[in-house]
């Protein structure tokens, strides 16, 4: 790969290693911003360092951001009786759209796996208990439902018992618009189980 | 969307602009890269602008460049006389990746079409022409299979003509790997035409 010259080669190179960038796809990024005008390309770098340089965990629900409280903490209209658990700042982004949910969130950071090595301690867990010392009516662990996602959920459920908070767990089902005969049979057991009366 | 902070939200938005980058993977992207290491951000961010402002025209084949020469025509051992006409650099990447053409390139930056309104002055047909005084044995005319590059292709032969150079077109058909019951009729028939004697 020497048919491109310093810069270029050196920016495709770069940008391959982003996580869902491969070689091409890199490529057609490097002469996209080549084309693009110089001030948008300026400003695109700007907003990649000072972004980094100016982001830090939420000091209530430890999702990045780049002030003290992040804009759904400080939202005084959210109600802050109600934790979602989520995983990473892009599960509570998932929820976020949905638009219906009007509680607050607690980002992990993570989820615990023997497997990597990754205990209790390596997640916001501490985190979490701190702030149920304060008025919180519902915690709703919305961890994936992976095998890592349902050990952190149980661990977390057996960890609040004792605090006396209602601790509940989003369900498991067939997803909506899905057809039956391409779910697994793990999912259309617990879509079962779950069922509602009409 | 105003989950996000500030500085996050418009990385995202930024990078969503860039080709093939939804606002999902604009969003995994952000965050792989608030949690990159801060001299790497950097790095990143230096190079994006460094090679917007350095890049040019290679003043041979026209491709894209932060020298004067690109590394393909500065190459003395490549073949000089022989030159593969291509619609971007990227084509010109691929052919490179063959490992097999020893030639050089001319970069036409697009294709004639009148669809979109752009015909033989908006392309890199004169510099090409330039360099047919020189000593050139063979254009290989490499455009896409496209109507467009089919239209350019043509051209271009008509172009050449008069001055007596040998130009040739790169062959359709089969894919190498391909599945005939795959392929569509255009392309059999003209595999059909281009058979060659085993």
């Amino acid at each position: 790969m020497d048919y491109f010259s310093g810069h270029i080669q050196e920016l495709i190179e770069q940008l391959a290693t982003l996580p869902g960038i491969g070689s091409k796809t890199a490529q057609r990024l490097a002469f996209h911003i080549i084309s693009m005008p110089k001030e948008k390309v300026e400003k695109l770098s700007k907003t990649l360092t000072e972004t980094r340089q100016n982001v830090r965990y939420c000091k209530e629900c430890q999702t990045l951001t780049d002030t003290e409280l992040c804009p759904i903490c400080g939202n005084p209209k959210r109600d802050h009786s109600t934790i979602m658990v989520v995983e990473t700042p892009r599960d509570l982004a998932a929820y976020e759209r949905t638009g219906k949910y009007e509680g607050v969130y607690h980002v992990l950071h993570g989820a615990i796996s023997p497997m990597l090595g990754i205990g209790a301690d390596d997640i916001r867990l501490k985190e979490l208990m701190t702030r149920l010392s304060g008025d919180v009516k519902e915690v709703i662990i919305a961890t994936n439902s992976t095998l890592e996602g349902e050990t952190t959920a149980m661990y977390i459920s057996r960890l609040i018992r004792p605090v006396g908070i209602k601790t509940t767990r989003i369900a498991n089902g067939v997803p909506v618009g899905g057809d039956l005969e391409n779910i697994d049979e793990v999912t259309l057991l617990r879509a079962l189980e779950g069922r509602t009366v009409l």
